[in-house]
């Protein structure tokens, strides 16, 4: 552990990692569970992972999607019908094999994912051209074995959605795997204020099973990539596993095209580690538990009438559609101001006996400019102006710190035309390079420099010309981004 | 199977069973899943459990409670640190003995309740008085080894919410006990409109490691009862067992006093059991995933124009906050018709040709008044005055269900003073009786009639006399309520 702020959490321009984990702690967002790699998620990290939801589903329901709940337990020879996927999840198994005090004649496999057991499903109730397409979603909890567990970022359990759609033919499942990518990109910007690098995996990051994997990357504080979000086109692979076949307008019986994409609680690890600093969490409003803290001040009889006025703005604020809170424990402005930037709350208001007088409050952004001290500069408000200043403000700061984040991201990423230039990029951020291909390469590129090829971004110009690392000639006619990974 | 009624679904009239079955599958609400006992959850059955978490979590968080989420894995030895509570979940526990790839040390159970694991973690985060009271809930899924399922009612895995609290002292706890106990009468009556009978179970019938139970119980179609609801004050027997304790202002260190209380995917159960009859599923407008479906009627060019006017009507119909559908298959009226009465939708809205030049459309309720062939009366409504008349109509329509589920509670219930009423009572409801609280007693009550104490009602009366099986004094001061029960 290093040297700790005075909140008793190591800054993170010190060690993101020991930052990272203390920090999930101190701010009571989770908690290591009783099994080895299991996570007990906090209420404060729990809200935000219920905003993340409801704003994610509401873009689920607005294309079309419907959600359903699938069983947690699958039959082991069920995991076995589609040979990659069987081979991608063997390794990550949990296996219960007694219950009800009895051994089971087959084992069940707690779901990693649901493809086989839904792909079940579909093959029963899809007969005709018009049950197509299917497009369900599914919000719950799956486990993948994990041996280095990280909160949030790898734990045994996780809590996810994963969509699952079934299609006539190829055009309309790739359109729907592409149509989910663009929702993701548009979710994560819009909402988590996260620029991301999206594109399609090389073939040796490709979900287990699938035809193609396209991924969204965001670029964390320390550089590293963090896979955000996953759209897969399955092709008829899992049709043909579980037989999903509908008899099309020909009367012809044909498989169906599926897609599967999923996000997860990792989101939450995204949020703290794209946005985060040394003062702590850095929430951004859409999935801030809390978006502006009231905080009186005044010091016995004189913090009454604060503290009145405090809760009357609040319920102004709550009638405007902000999530507000009003601090008034018995503690010094200076430990509550700490306390609310550590929890990574987006705008404090502060509002003294002074104040009072002047009928205004001082807001202060939790990132934002700073005095000459570097103190934030403290803006006062009219009372009577505060319910429309909030709801704008958060929109700016919004804005702001995906602004923020951008150019951290543009400055932390490259071309990369030399290996001097890439081992030097990936050191620090993200390195767009020519690639061969060849998995053997790309082992050989994990083994010299920690970096794995995250995806080839959609948006990426024609290119062709020598492997960055080995020179034989460039695939896919762009460049790769690589970078080391959470 | 019976008989079966022109939608292939044996009517409730003759076999409750078969038609719960059957209707299930048929109103594609639910599947079975691959694994023994484990059920798929569709689209249509899905959001009605949508529905009611919304609705219940707001009350949830009106009362100050705020969603977190445990581990599905808990490690077996914890179960066992509270002696009642082991003794009634050993013989449903599912054991993980393998993750991956190895035996495990100690085998995980998949969570049948989170007291252990949750009082484990409250341990570690409770130290002071004023760390209380925590009032945190949780959304997820638990597994509990099901030789008989059925789906919805018992299925090895169901979905629900488990509250988890803890408190300072025995009052504090009983107050968030009841209080739980009212939210879900309330909700239950002012959502599913489904009339409880409210009360505390006997000792026998408890939860495992509960000091005081309360249930809800609701009355279904065929006069059994339904255990719709149950909220616990656990004492000091967790804290005991996990070692939850906090110093008190006095600075003594004591032990926490806990609560849990749940409620499950059974109540979609419950509300088809409640409220349907032989056309299929009757919804109450709160949970109904369509609200109000637009039939427009007309063959060829003459269907073009009530279609418009019927996806018009529409929208103004969800601007004003209703959950609306357009039916518009190439199929007969009568078809659409009875496939909508089967879903259970509360308002059908017909909308043809001659009614397109009246401004009108037919509303015809899904229970309501009928003409002298049986055939529903429907209401001319003008196309101007729909969108305030549906909202207010679905409320009514509300109350209509819950009154209708009142009055046949109450035809199938009656005092019990002797055992032969006793024995009718219980063949076709609730029978209220004195009874001695001895379990011998209450196990050959059973044993003799099939019928078990669902509990002694909060409201009831105080009243002593013989017990009504085996003439003994009676316990409680109270008649307690025997049903049959699912």
């Amino acid at each position: 552990m290093g040297k700790q702020n005075e909140l008793g959490v190591t800054p993170m321009s010190e060690d993101v990692s020991a930052w990272y984990n203390e920090l999930v702690f101190k701010a009571e967002l989770a908690d290591r569970g009783p099994a080895k790699g299991t996570m007990v998620i906090r209420p404060y990290g729990y809200r935000i992972w219920e905003l993340l939801q409801e704003q994610l589903d509401q873009r689920f329901k607005d294309t079309g999607h419907e959600n359903a709940y699938f069983p947690l337990f699958i039959p082991q020879s069920y995991l076995q019908r589609e040979a990659d996927h069987v081979e991608g999840f063997a390794p990550e198994l949990a296996v219960v094999t007694h219950g009800g005090g009895k051994e089971l004649e087959e084992p069940l496999v707690v779901r990693p994912t649901s493809e086989t057991v839904i792909g079940e499903m579909y093959s029963r109730w899809i007969a005709s051209y018009r049950d197509l397409p299917v497009l369900i979603n599914a919000w719950n909890n799956v486990v993948r074995w994990e041996l280095r567990p990280r909160i949030f970022l790898r734990t045994t359990e996780f809590l996810w959605q994963e969509g699952h759609t079934a299609h006539a033919d190829e055009a309309d499942a790739m359109e729907e795997t592409l149509k989910m990518f663009g929702v993701y990109q548009e979710f994560v910007r819009n909402v988590a204020a996260i620029p991301m690098v999206a594109g399609e995996k090389t073939p040796g990051e490709r979900f287990a099973g699938a035809v193609r994997t396209y991924t969204i990357e965001g670029m964390m504080r320390d550089g590293k990539a963090l896979q955000s979000g996953t759209s897969h086109y399955l092709g008829t692979n899992f049709a043909k596993a579980f037989d999903i076949t509908f008899q099309d307008r020909d009367n012809e019986v044909r498989h169906v095209h599926t897609t599967s994409w999923g996000m997860s609680t990792r989101m939450v690890g995204a949020v703290i580690l794209a946005h985060g600093d040394d003062a702590g969490l850095v929430l951004p409003p859409r999935l801030a538990p809390i978006q502006a803290v009231l905080v009186p001040i005044g010091r016995g009889d004189q913090g009454d009438a604060p503290r009145t006025k405090a809760y009357e703005l609040a319920d102004r604020l709550r009638a405007a559609g902000v999530r507000v809170h009003v601090d008034d424990r018995d503690a010094s402005p200076g430990f509550r101001f700490n306390d609310w930037e550590l929890k990574g709350v987006p705008l404090r208001i502060e509002l003294g006996p002074r104040d009072l007088e002047a009928e205004q409050v001082l807001v202060a952004q939790r990132v934002g400019e700073v005095d000459d001290r570097g103190r934030p500069v403290k803006e006062a408000v009219g009372f009577d102006a505060l319910a429309t200043f909030v709801p704008e403000r958060l929109d700016a700061y919004h804005d702001q710190l995906l602004q923020r984040a951008i150019a951290f991201r543009d400055e932390h990423s490259g071309p990369a035309d030399d290996w001097a230039t890439f081992g030097s990029l990936v050191e620090r951020g993200f390195a767009a390079a020519l690639h061969c291909g060849r998995t053997v390469c790309e082992d050989d590129v994990k083994a010299r420099t920690g970096a794995t090829p995250r995806c080839i971004p959609t948006d990426g110009a024609d290119e062709r010309g020598p492997c960055v690392a080995c020179g034989e000639p460039s695939a896919y006619g762009k460049r790769v981004v690589f970078a080391k990974a959470y």
